[in-house]
């Protein structure tokens, strides 16, 4: 095993082993750019440090020491010398981009000795104390973790007491000045002397790099990311140039194109007689690329040449950190440039127009969670950095709004029916009876519940901003107050913001911007259509969300939920009827009245849907759920249904359950009240017969849901099956319809091959799946999660991403046993996974006909399936 | 595909294609024995009639006219032929004995014709008649489904207008005006006259036999008795002989030996001039068999010469049926004789003392679930038959129990220090807290909550006869009233019965007596033990249970759940302090209270179990369910806590989950709190340390519960090494302990072979993971499970009886991939399913080293181990 490598025996494809930062170092090396010379610490010696119970094992250490003394050798240069003292920066460099990650340790080497001897030398003083307490700052900062603050208050002292304005206004004396204080800061934070030994410096700043990987701040950032703890992280230690040795040295940053809007011009800005931190920490004013062409004309040639150079190596706009010493340039990374939405598809459609990349690749270049930024409305980025959230939750539904608050959907009605235009709902949770009113908020922030609660699933389903389970806010819903952990308190009326895309809440109102569609979009989406296999459906229970979902690019509807149907005031009123009912009859009644009703709703999506297949799910939640539970609110109630309150609330108590997700809902309702099951099928085949008469062509998919066993299945289909073909028959009609199952019991994948025998098509309800493959109630779970994050257990929230390792094995399972009862059946994911392109990665690669997800997540479901293709050949 | 098969043509080993009495009446015939001729119709053909939605097919018609035809052939004798007439017998006959199906039909092919010509060939027109009248009353009852109380009324009118005393005094003139009377009262019915056709009837029978393999009384007894739906009834046509022809004419049944005490001893009865059915319904007494020597000698040395060869061939104890025609034996049925678990081990043992079988055989004659009979208390037969039940929830753990209902565990306790002996505990449902009362009531009777709720594992571990879920009783527990569907009300004191092993409730005071244990038991379960290799473990909490377990035989505790530790009064204090806690500190303050009682509780267990396998599961439930949850009872516990009720409240109420089940709970405690599972590491390895000490030598297992992922594992397994080695290495001592997770999350099963990474054991919870693989919550599926069996959709309770298709599938990959990492790991069952016989062969079959199951469950477990590994081999 070896362990580090220098920059010249690497290249850009061994970023798994030495990082993104050390194998484009590697890379430009070998392109004979002006890369200053150094080495990386690989990856696998972060996994070993680890295994090593956090040690740097001999081996290691060995192996960095030999490739220093090479270093030294090829810079004629040596570490600690006072004369021709070799000095390093040190930086980490994950497989992927990591900010949660230390950065950067510069002029690494420095010591009292080295700093006398090397201000001689150079005849420099001044550059050289600059250096010397920069590095002390930074090891103090990023290797021993002692606040940075305490280093930069110390600075803004000096600077007063020397009355001048900018650090570059310091003299050599200032500085040495600086440095005695900071060492004397130092010792006061660690209790030794800053250590004077360059060696023992280095491997310090390797391990901090090491340790880095797992400080909170990368861990969540991981979370967020997708990205796994057992990648690790290299380290690369290169030879210092100066930026900070005069008015003829500066350093910078710059992008090929224009991150933001992606248009084909250098972007940059730069510092001279500066070190890297600087250029990003405001201290002075950075000047734009632009003005370099001016100030050093030499250098910006010879930059632009190198960015050219670099584009058409990488076929990438490239994101480029630069030194330059004495009139010199030097490359110290380049990378492909993030960017927004925007950017990202002008920059891929140019390429490929530019000849530089064919359409698939340009596929690879955008991340399809980004399109969600050009379907919904985001903060302005200017007012967005002047606010400070006051709480943060789970990033439910992407897109921001700002809006005064209210603490009921009727308050919220009130509000709209007054006038009022930007309205967010905040609530403890959200329950079905809320959907009016979050229909017409602009956001939606709950206290409790996860990734699947109500509020995140039907604030995705509408495109409305959401943020959930936001636990350390306090609400009293009877005083309308919102307090947050600092005891701001909030009040109805009062204005809030929500980014639905990061979970943040902010205490104020923030501008936001609408998105703009371009015509990329549609160039793109193109593209990803003519190479995806996987099919895109969508979840939506009503039309509106279907034609939504239509106009996103969806190819019919993976799941309508019908029991979202049923909250409008006059169903709810004849569905409590039917649940509160003692005899068959009396439900009968009721639902006939509940049947118009649903017919209707059917149509509707039949019509919009023309043509595509639309998966409907027979009611699945328990009976209770549609019922109230407080005395106040039974009172009525009983007297509208004409029932005593005793009689009404022992019907609601025996209907509670312990727990209820594993309860009397699903397939089990139908198996006790199969005139349910009745009821909807011939709303379905009722409606299809109607559309069909206008020449429109369904094929209704009947999916039952929370099947564990094939009896069960066949018990309901039978009922089904029953129901529609003598509708059929009396009709003097041929209609097709299919008859399925959701695969989201656990014994329902392990039984798979028995289902298949009865099942038309399964669609996996990934969301109970992982419910019961990990025991965890998404209602409950978040609470404890939590404590999971912190202490590194899970990195991801299987609600959000699909496990592929159990629920997945659980999938994988299923397709291959349902493949062998019936080769041509029909597979498809209909859970809140559909969206997420992991999710659609592991499904195309286990061969799912298709995925269904909400309507604004269509196209990011379009996109990752085409990646996924290209990924899976 | 054959579907009728002569007598001749069968023998006893296909049973599975003739039914039980099929098979056995064609091994008589090929015995030579005298067995009048016949077919039978096979299970084959049972499966086919519904499979073509309960019609019998052209085919199968052919096939039984053809054996029909060839019946008379060799009889000589042609149905409906009045001069001669062929009459048979009708009878189902599964391949388990199934008192729920229709038993039979005898005289079939009589009709108006046939009895008058029938009458004067035999110039005995009383039997002809007599047989007439019986075989409309069959028909009527069994094939047709009339009620039979209706004839029965019509026949007393009769006999009392007639003024006799026994259905023999009526004359043939008599019997002739029954049958006007019985075919009247037939069309009344029917709405069509009693069929004339032999034929016709014959059909009639053969498809009424079919149908009532799915009535209502089968499908409960299959269930109960294990027994799938899959196997289908055959049916057996068979010439009559006539016990009525007169007073050389009679009909018995009889016994090899005694089937309640086992003696070897000729045990039956009979009634001379009857016919089968009078035997068993009592209109007369029935003579002993022994008096048969007398009345009919020859008959009798004929009968006793037959039992020997029956007995000689049969190997086992043997239940005869047989008729007496003028003087001629007939036999009719043979079959193994049910018995009672003390004449089960008598026979077994004579058997093999008496040479005719191996210990092995023997094993095999004993049905483990019998067992129970012998450890609990039973109710006095007679008495019992005299008692009606008036309800019926789940057989929740056996026995019996009669005394005076209390509805609380207090009153439970006044009672008993008020000296009352007999209490019975009524309850909605139990709690933790109810425990004390449970342990001083002799039976226990829940409304709700099913094979698995608190009430019936606590029960089963107590030996205490429990019936849960009786769901059609309605307490009020404020009022202290039950009432039952009848509107039947009792109150606190007043007497009922329990039977535990039946699920029934009685309303009434019955006879209970003791059972005892004969030497045979010894000799019995030492066969056993040298025949099985899975051990046997015990679920038990504390020294005593611990003790009875061992007396039983157990070989080491497989489940110690140390939350049942917590709920003596003062520990409860302690617990509820920890879980109100709002610091680390105060919980570890809290905890440092619990730690000696824990240390002493394992210390006991340690000590009863010497040198045996101690394993300790860890916290597993939610801390909600330590707390009150009414105000009442929160106020109290605030102040002895010193909190305020508002903080209590809100504590409470922040605890609550949706679905507890899957919420907070099992190693994810150990996650959010470390704390608590340091102190029960510590009591337990100080505890381990103590006893050995005392030359105690205990290999402690820790029990990491609830795990879904490798890394939940690891962590908690570190907190668990880390305390134990200090508290070990600071007692200089040596001590091994194994740290090892309960499978019962289907992620761990899935993932079995990154969890065995960690885990150096592994025991199948297979209650939660049934739970999680069906998604059946076990507190609430019993209320729609009742809708499952009903529909035929479920045959078994999966919370008794392991699902091997879905939950074993997932048990047997956990094995496979466990091994693939820990070729040795240790591999043990602790659900409630470790006591099931059927789920004990499964696990021998898949290679568990144990099962473990309640104390009062170990010999059961012991014998079904026995038979697993004679029937796997």
């Amino acid at each position: 095993m070896k362990y580090v490598y220098a920059f010249k025996e690497g290249n850009k494809d061994m970023r798994n082993l030495l990082g993104g930062k050390g194998a484009n170092l590697a890379e430009m090396t070998g392109l004979g750019l002006p890369v200053p010379r150094g080495f990386t610490v690989t990856t696998e010696a972060c996994l070993k440090y680890y295994e090593d119970q956090e040690e740097l094992g001999e081996d290691i250490q060995k192996e960095i020491f030999e490739q220093l003394k090479a270093l030294e050798a090829e810079t004629k240069k040596t570490m600690g010398d006072s004369k021709n003292p070799l000095l390093v920066s040190v930086r980490s460099g994950a497989r992927a981009s990591m900010p949660g990650m230390m950065d950067t340790v510069l002029n690494l080497g420095m010591n009292d000795e080295v700093a006398k001897g090397f201000a001689e030398v150079t005849n420099n003083p001044r550059f050289v104390y600059d250096s010397y307490r920069r590095f002390i700052q930074m090891f103090a900062d990023v290797v021993m973790g002692f606040p940075k603050s305490s280093f930069e208050r110390l600075f803004d002292k000096i600077k007063e007491e020397k009355n001048v304005e900018f650090d570059t206004d310091l003299t050599a004396e200032d500085l040495m000045e600086v440095v005695d204080i900071y060492k004397q800061e130092y010792k006061k934070h660690a209790g030794v002397d800053f250590p004077q030994d360059p060696k023992v410096q280095l491997l310090e700043a390797v391990k901090a790099v090491f340790r880095s990987w797992n400080n909170d701040r990368a861990i969540t950032y991981r979370r967020l990311n997708n990205i796994p703890s057992s990648w690790g992280t290299a380290v690369n230690v290169q030879e210092m140039v100066y930026g900070n040795r005069g008015n003829t040295s500066g350093t910078g940053v710059a992008f090929t194109r224009n991150p933001a809007t992606g248009e084909k011009k250098l972007y940059g800005e730069y510092l001279m007689n500066a070190q890297g931190e600087d250029v990003v920490a405001g201290i002075r004013t950075p000047q734009s690329i632009d003005t370099l062409k001016d100030v050093m004309p030499e250098c910006y040639e010879e930059f632009t040449r190198i960015c050219k150079i670099l584009e058409d190596h990488y076929k990438d706009m490239q994101d480029m950190e630069f030194t330059i010493e004495d009139g010199h340039l030097f490359m110290l990374q380049t990378r492909n440039g993030k960017r927004t939405a925007q950017a990202a598809l002008q920059i891929a459609v140019d390429l490929v127009n530019e000849g530089m990349i064919s359409e698939e690749e340009a596929l690879l270049k955008v991340e399809p969670a980004q399109l969600d930024q050009l379907l919904h409305p985001n903060f302005d980025q200017a007012a967005l950095k002047a606010a400070k959230p006051i709480a943060q939750g789970l990033a439910a539904s992407p897109g921001a709004a700002t809006g005064k608050i209210y603490f009921t959907a009727e308050d919220v009605m009130k509000a709209h029916e007054a006038g009022e235009k930007d309205i967010l709902l905040v609530r403890l949770e959200t329950s079905p009876e809320d959907i009016e009113g979050m229909n017409l908020a602009h956001g939606i922030l709950t206290v409790r519940g996860g990734m699947t609660s109500h509020a995140a699933v039907v604030a995705r389903g509408m495109g409305t901003c959401c943020v959930s389970g936001c636990g350390e806010l306090v609400i009293d819903e009877e005083k309308k107050t919102l307090t947050t952990k600092d005891n701001q308190v909030f009040k109805e009326g009062d204005y809030m913001s929500l980014d639905g895309s990061t979970g943040y809440v902010y205490g104020e109102q923030i501008k936001t911007v609408e998105p703009e569609i371009s015509g990329n979009f549609e160039t793109f989406m193109n593209w990803a259509d003519k190479v995806r296999t996987l099919q895109i459906r969508c979840n939506a229970d009503n039309p509106k969300d279907a034609a939504v979902a239509r106009k996103f690019g969806a190819e019919g509807i993976g799941l309508c939920r019908t029991e979202h149907m049923f909250f409008d005031s006059e169903r709810i009123f004849n569905f409590r009827r039917m649940i509160t009912a003692t005899t068959q009859e009396a439900r009968e009644e009721a639902l006939e009245k509940i049947l118009p009703y649903q017919r209707d709703d059917f149509e509707g999506l039949f019509r919009t849907m023309e043509g595509y297949g639309v998966t409907i799910r027979f009611l699945d939640p328990p009976l209770h759920e549609f019922l109230p539970h407080t005395d106040e609110e039974i009172k009525p109630l009983a007297e509208s249904l004409g029932m005593t309150f005793e009689a009404l609330k022992e019907r609601v108590e025996s209907l509670k359950e312990f727990n209820p997700m594993m309860g009397h809902r699903g397939c089990r309702l139908a198996v006790t009240y199969p005139e349910i099951a009745k009821m909807q099928t011939r709303a379905v085949i009722e409606a299809a017969l109607k559309v069909k008469e206008d020449g429109i062509d369904i094929v209704p998919e009947i999916m039952i849901p929370l099947v564990g066993d094939e009896k069960e299945l066949a018990f309901v289909k039978k009922i089904v099956t029953t129901t529609a073909d003598q509708i059929i028959a009396e009709n003097n009609s041929d209609l097709t319809y299919k008859v399925g199952t959701m695969i989201e019991i656990p014994r329902a994948a392990l039984t798979a091959d028995e289902i298949a025998k009865e099942a038309e098509f399964f669609s996996f309800g990934t969301n109970d799946l992982t419910q019961m493959t990990y025991g965890f109630s998404r209602d409950d779970a978040a609470k404890f999660l939590k404590d999971y994050y912190d202490k590194n257990i899970f990195e991801q929230d299987p609600f959000a991403t699909l496990d592929q390792k159990g629920v997945g094995k659980l999938m994988k399972m299923a397709v291959e046993l349902g493949r062998e009862t019936r080769p041509d059946i029909k597979l498809g994911i209909c859970g809140e996974h559909g969206g997420d392109p992991a999710t659609i990665e592991f499904c195309d690669k286990i061969g799912l006909t298709y995925v269904s997800c909400s309507p604004y997540r269509v196209p990011v479901a379009r996109l990752a399936a085409a990646r996924a293709k290209l990924i899976n050949n």
